[in-house]
Order: structure tokens, then C-alpha cells, then sequence
């Protein structure tokens, strides 16, 4: 087939916004494609920054080289999201809750109906002001434990921001809603372990027979994908527990903070002894989510919230961790826009 | 984020033959995209042919409905690619072993950054002459036996003609060449269970303690795709051995057709008992695929091939589909273009 595209780009980006591509474009045919989700925020005295950009773009590469996308300089792309925001600063709205969305996005150009890796690729990125992700306080969700599809699998791509991790799982979240369920709890293997809530991190906090409190996250085994907000909860988390660095708020007791394989029946059993104290999803569009319901094999177990939807260790470091994002509480992870 | 595009349709086609679409567009960041390949033939006397273009509509819809796209008239659309064909008949070249190779594809287009069943597609079908796969015979090729890798898992899409199954196999391709492969071998699970050949099915010829030719392909369980290709070969096979149809050249004596779970253990044993008579790919583009070296766990297992690169059944079963396929031998596959 003969393109009319320029070569060697594979696209043509039009002044309306739009970006064309030829029908054969890999991305289309094969999912050549990845994103990132950050977040810029601006602080009371209107300055501006990112959290964690550098985590996004080494995650980024990562996917790019697992689907044979070109990497790139890291640091480069994060001096050229600066300068877009900087651009687009009057879209970052300033009241509470608010931020600017960023989508950086790589994609393959090239129009082949071959198989191989795209000799043309874009990268761009999308921003796009959010708003607070719960409006009127925190609302718990029900999630539903599918058991008939599994996300990820070992040897495949869980681990990876790609888009083909994303597709599958819509119609499994639109079958939960059709049983009564918010989004889908992810089960893998036949000893159903927890590994992903919809599209974001799963945390679990037991209340051990000692009653000292755990809490809990699957593993980074290949099938799950290395959230930044969950390793931003667990850095946090273990900088407490250490008294490194103590959380406002947190309950008195020793905290213990795992990374562990954690199975349904696991979750069940410290159900039904009243010693499942939180369940929760982590992600950069809700922070933290909370869970009060999973229906699992035909039945649904309850986790207790709080009135405003949270659980005692949830609530802490959602608290501490927004401060930070937002700028209330000095920390390395703020990257100064402007 | 506002959109410049036509609602509903989310995307704008425009003279040059290109596609624009919004940066947010469903198949860039959720690979919302699937695809289908047939073949269509000009016979010796210019009459045109599709080859069981209603087994790809019917796989197409179970691929739609399983990414949350939607589903649509196979017949009506079997009907377009005919006016389609039509149109550009001049392109189906006359020499033997050329054809048009038809994709169609559909695409999620609607611009959004939520996961959600895009509330816009396209669906659309390019042509293109092709060529023989072998130019100069049959040329087998050596796989490497993917263990590291998985295509395919329970639960997941391995059973869709989905974009997503694409990008993560170009990189472990990639490996399988840096060794000296020409394509990889997907084994999956503990007992390294044979899957797919690359980008198509596999089968295998054993040759049974009594004799007896066994002519093998793993069951569609959920991890392999139901493959045109494969269903023919298979259907074929089956009505030359109850000897409904009598398959020319086909080697005298009992031929058994199965489908079941076949692992690396049993081919590695039969390679060293004299027992594996064929390995070989089916799909589209090839038909048939010999193959000649298996890389397994650090040494190569080696298949016998013909002076032509085929064998003993193989042979004879694709001289006997490509026969139909381009009108030598009627066949209710063959479905009149005009």
C-alpha cells in the first residue's frame, strides 16, 4: 500500500487537534500503544507542581520496551511536560480537591499490516483538568470477585501500563455492574488471590490475633502493575511503622506492612472473625478508594467504614499523602513546576 | 476536553485516505481495536471467490462483544467487502499464488480519557494484493520454545481476534530471532503445554506405536484462537480419514485427527523415539507452515521435512485446501464474488 503520510513520522497532526493515520496504522490493528496517568498540582500560594513525574516516565519505558515501542529520555519528557504545563497553567484549577490531569501517551504510526516493531511512533501528551474524585466525601464501593476472567497471568503483561491490559476488562466491569457491583475485584488462579481492583492497586488491612494491624498488598509478581500511588502508600506506610516518619492520625499499636501473596479464603476467614479491618484500592485518578462490600461466590462479605466512608488507616495516609500532593506538607516526591 | 469531531462518530476520514481521530480516542489508550484477515481469489477463469468469509464475521462479533464494541450483520457486511471487492477487482492479481488479502477492522473512536464501551467505532476493511508466502517452495522454519512468555492464559482474550493479543508477542518474537529463531513457540504452564505457532495454530503428526499417523492440534480452551485455517485443516483431515472425502496423495494406511492438550514432553519424546512425524503452523497468510527445529530448554529438537519442505500430510492437505481456495476444487467455502 502506498502512504500518503510523511516519512518517517506516520501521522499527520491536523490544526484542529486531531491526529491522522493511515487505516494500517499498528496501532490499530496490533495495540501499540501505552499511557501514563500523573497529576500537577497548585498549592495555596499558587505555586505549581507534579508528583512523582520521574515514576511515571521509568514505568513508561518499561512498557515501551515490553511492546517494542522506542524508549526515551525520561528527564527530557518531564522538562517538556513542565513547559506544557506551563502553558496550559490557567487550565490547573485552584480549589480544593482539583488538579490538572496528564496523559502521556506513546503510540505506533507506522501503516504496515506486517507484524514487527513500528518504525514510527508518537509520543504525546494530554492534559485536562480533573475535579475532586469524590465530591461529597469518601463513598465505599462494592466490588464484585470475578473468578471467570483473569486480568493478568504469569509471563504476560500485567505488570505494564499498555493498552491492550485495559480493553478486556470492560466488559467484565460492565457484568459486575450488571450484578449490583461498583467495579470488579480481580481473582486469580484457583486459590482466588487478590490481585487488582478494576484498574487500580488492592490493600487489605488485617487485625492479626495479637491485635497488632497489617496491611496488606499483593506483590509485585509480574501480574501486577507497580502503582505509584501504591508505592507511595507503602513508603509512607513503612516510614510510619518504623517511626521514621510518623502519620498524623494513625491508631495506636504497632502497624506491620507486607507485601504478600493474600487469597480469598484469607479474606473471608478475617471477615467472618471481624478481623478485616480495611480493603481498599489505590490509584492516581481516586488516590484511595475504599471498599464496604465484595460479593464472592455467591455472597457478599462487609467491611466496616467509617462516616466518612474511610477506614482507620486509610484515612491517615489518604490525609498525608494528598498534603503532600498537594503541597501542604514539604516532601522530595513535589516536583517544582513553576 | 472538547471535541472538534462529528458526533457520534468520533472520527473524520479524510480525502487523503487517512483516519483523524481525537488524542483521547478509545484505541489509543484502551486498545479498543480488533481485526480479521481472509483471502479473496481469482480462478482461472476470472471467476472471484472469498474463502469462508462468514467464519470471520462470526469470530469478529465474538471479538467485538468481548472488548465492549459493538456487534453488527456479518451477511451485511460480507456484502459490503463484496462491492468492496468489486470495485477494486483490477487489484486481485491473476498468477498463481497471489490473492487480495482483505483486513477488516474496527475501532473504538469515541474521545474519552474514562474506561468505559466507547460510545463510537469504526469499522472498516482494507485490501491488498499479495503475494506466495513462498516464493521458491516451501521454505520450514525453526521456533524457539517460549517458556519465559505466555500468549494466552485462562480467562483471558487468547481466544479473540483482539488487537491486544498482538504488541506483547513482537518483542518475544524479537528474542526468539536474537537466538537464532525465525518465530516462537508459545508453551504454556508447568508442563509446557504447545499453544500456538507465533501468530498461528499449531499441529502435529505423531506417529503411533501401531503406526498409525495421529495428526494433533491443542483444543480451543479458552487460549487459542479458533482459526479459519485450523477449522479447515481439521475438517478436511477428518473427512479424508472416515473416508467421506478421500484427500489425494494422502499416505495409505489409518489417519487419526484429534484435538487434545499436547505437552513439550511428549513432543521431545517422540522426536527421540523417531515418532514426530510433522510439526507445522496453519493460518491465513501461510496456510501451512512447516516446521523443521524446535529450540526446547537449551537443544534442538529437529523434524523431518520433504525435499520440498512440506510432509507427508501436509503435503497433500494443502495442495488439497489451497485447491479450494482458488477454485480448482468446488467447495461450499468458496463463497462467489461475482
Amino acid at each position: 500500500m502506498q502512504s500518503s503520510l510523511p516519512d518517517p513520522l506516520g501521522y499527520i497532526s491536523h490544526a484542529d487537534g486531531t491526529i491522522a493515520l493511515e487505516p494500517s496504522a499498528t496501532v490499530f490493528h496490533y495495540a501499540q500503544g501505552l499511557f501514563e496517568g500523573l497529576k500537577a498540582y497548585r498549592d495555596a500560594n499558587g505555586k505549581i507542581t507534579m508528583f512523582r513525574p520521574d515514576m511515571n516516565m521509568k514505568r513508561m519505558n518499561a512498557s515501551a520496551e515490553r511492546v517494542a515501542l522506542p524508549t526515551f529520555d525520561g528527564d527530557a519528557v518531564i522538562e517538556l511536560m513542565k513547559q506544557l504545563i506551563r502553558l496550559d497553567k490557567h487550565w490547573i484549577p485552584d480549589q480544593e480537591g482539583y488538579s490538572l490531569y496528564i496523559r502521556p501517551t506513546m503510540i505506533g504510526t507506522e501503516a504496515a499490516l506486517g507484524i514487527h516493531p513500528p518504525n514510527a511512533a508518537l509520543l504525546y501528551v494530554i492534559c485536562s483538568p480533573v475535579g475532586p474524585y469524590y465530591r461529597h466525601g469518601f463513598k465505599p464501593v462494592a466490588l464484585y470477585g470475578t473468578t471467570e476472567y483473569t486480568r493478568a497471568s504469569p509471563g504476560g503483561i500485567g505488570a505494564y501500563k499498555l493498552s491492550a491490559n485495559y480493553a478486556p476488562g470492560v466488559m467484565v466491569q460492565k457484568e459486575a455492574a450488571k450484578k449490583g457491583y461498583i467495579q470488579n475485584l480481580w481473582l486469580y488462579g484457583p486459590e482466588h488471590h487478590v490481585t487488582e481492583v478494576g484498574t487500580m492497586n488492592a490493600f487489605i488491612v488485617f487485625k492479626q490475633a495479637d491485635g497488632v494491624l497489617e496491611l496488606v498488598t499483593p506483590p509485585l509478581d509480574g501480574m501486577i502493575l507497580p502503582g505509584v500511588t501504591r508505592d507511595s502508600v507503602l513508603a509512607l506506610a513503612r516510614d510510619h511503622a518504623s517511626g521514621k516518619a510518623p502519620i498524623e492520625g494513625m491508631p495506636e499499636g504497632k502497624l506491620v506492612v507486607t507485601e504478600r501473596p493474600v487469597t480469598m479464603k484469607e479474606v473471608k476467614k478475617a471477615a467472618e472473625e471481624g478481623r478485616l479491618v480495611e480493603f481498599f484500592g489505590t490509584g492516581t485518578a481516586a488516590v484511595i478508594s475504599p471498599v464496604d462490600r465484595i460479593g464472592y461466590e455467591g455472597e457478599d462479605l462487609h467491611i466496616p467504614t467509617g462516616p466518612d466512608g474511610m477506614g482507620v488507616i486509610s484515612r491517615p495516609i489518604w490525609k498525608h499523602l494528598v498534603g503532600i500532593q498537594t503541597g501542604k506538607i514539604p516532601h522530595e516526591w513535589s516536583v517544582a513546576v513553576e
